[in-house]
């Protein structure tokens, strides 16, 4: 049974409950963070923050929790489950008042709600192997740079994605690639180019997609932001996603295609080896 | 204080809890209902019951609770919060297990909620006044016809509107109004003709608009059912919002110019006069 944490307390997690009138359950008015955790110790947490700082901002809502407070409750999440690896996910919502759809008075209390999965992130098989995609259309909002709860269609999409026996799914807009359902896209051109959808409202701005890049440049590998169009994969020599979980997974078939010669490549295999290294580091 | 229901209890509205695993909560993975309430009996209940069936199945998801259950569950909250004229609001979402993006197994025990708000419906006075509306761009996700908890969007969209001093929004997408934040949107032209746009993924399948459809019909006015421009609204006579809580509702002013000559119209008043005549002798 894990501890969980809801609003300042540590909780059995089948007693961790919210309101039936909380904004995330009745409007899907909350933003999320996922950190990774390996040796016990948080990946990349100030990224996290920054960027749960950034969507409350563009939602006009407040924090109820400061970044040390929710450091400081990561790492009790961390302790009380004996997380070796795993990931802390975290959750924040405009709080519970009687439903309306305009935003309650900014002093309505927020909700913060937190729990850990432990999971193998290092030593995961698919890293391995690499992952069949299907692409699905991309049906999601017009504001895909906010990590919200809206997760209903990337749920259906890789529900699709199991059923028909594969790992994930990609978005496809208007022809091109937008981003996985919970991950960012990448293809490798037959030139050795990393291809990646630039940032805007399209997508989520990825913690470790900042970290995976950084780790390109630092290799001199020639990067492109920019949409890239299912066609492109076709042509690709590798492709991959990156996401706080999954590091760098490779990607060796699409919608049926092998990827290349249907192998983890070499540049998603470096990328992976040198972001864990690099992101070690660094962790808290 | 309200009773409410929470998974076949009903108890107290600030005991009413649902676990933060819940996948409304997590994934806005729910839909719901908001049927209103006149002379403390249910408006429409069959049409409300009969979408909520059908955003299930569009969603593959199991309601566990059927039509005579939630009839029986419907009246039993409107007579102990003894609601005269207000409405019940429902929610069923896909239920509480640990967190993942494909959907759980099909039995998986779905959640289901209930609560009432009193409110005044018939002697509303914006049904007299009208509301001054503001038009926004419309982001939500493509399949607005799927009656989900995806409501971020309307709210941060009626949150604007209210900061304008307005009392609502429209949404536009290419150009064309596709409906309310929470209601179907309607103009009438200079030849008397009522336009609404037709139904697709992009708008909800009203229940109220059908029912004022037919009251349209029955008066032999006539209806078009196509996508209008904000061009057309600076054109027409009228215009009026529907929903199961506000029935039709005039709406007098777009973006600080005055539809018509500034006042509730005709064809709104006289639908809406009909309209509860009519649905009161089937209120159940």
């Amino acid at each position: 049974m894990r501890t969980v944490f809801v609003n300042g307390e540590y909780v059995p997690e089948d007693e961790a409950k919210v309101s039936i009138f909380d904004r995330g359950f009745l409007f899907a008015d909350a933003i999320y963070e996922v950190t990774s955790v390996l040796s016990g110790r948080l990946i990349d947490f100030d990224g996290h923050m920054g960027r749960l700082e950034r969507s409350a901002g563009e939602l006009d809502m407040a924090l109820p929790m400061d970044a040390a407070g929710l450091l400081d409750m990561h790492r009790e999440l961390v302790a009380r489950n004996a997380v070796d690896e795993g990931l802390v996910y975290l959750q924040v919502s405009r709080g519970a008042v009687d439903r309306d759809f305009p935003f309650p008075p900014p002093d309505t209390p927020g909700t913060v709600i937190a729990f850990t999965q432990t999971k193998k992130l290092i030593d995961n098989p698919k890293a391995r192997t690499g992952i069949e995609i299907i692409t699905v259309e991309d049906l999601r909002w017009g504001r895909c740079d906010i990590k919200t709860v809206q997760l209903l269609y990337p749920s259906m999409a890789s529900t699709r994605a199991r059923k028909q026996g594969a790992g994930g799914a990609w978005l496809v807009r208007d022809g091109m690639v937008t981003e996985g359902t919970a991950n960012n896209a990448y293809i490798v051109t037959r030139d050795g180019t990393i291809v990646t959808r630039d940032l805007s409202h399209d997508i989520l701005s990825g913690i470790t997609r900042k970290a995976v890049l950084a780790c390109a440049k630092k290799l001199q590998m020639k990067v492109e932001e920019r949409p890239f169009s299912l066609e492109e994969i076709d042509n690709a020599v590798e492709a991959f996603t990156t996401s706080a979980t999954t590091f760098v997974q490779p990607v060796v078939g699409v919608n049926g295609k092998p990827v290349g010669d249907g192998k983890p490549g070499p540049v998603a295999t470096k990328l992976r080896e040198i972001y864990i290294e690099e992101n070690l580091k660094t962790a808290r």
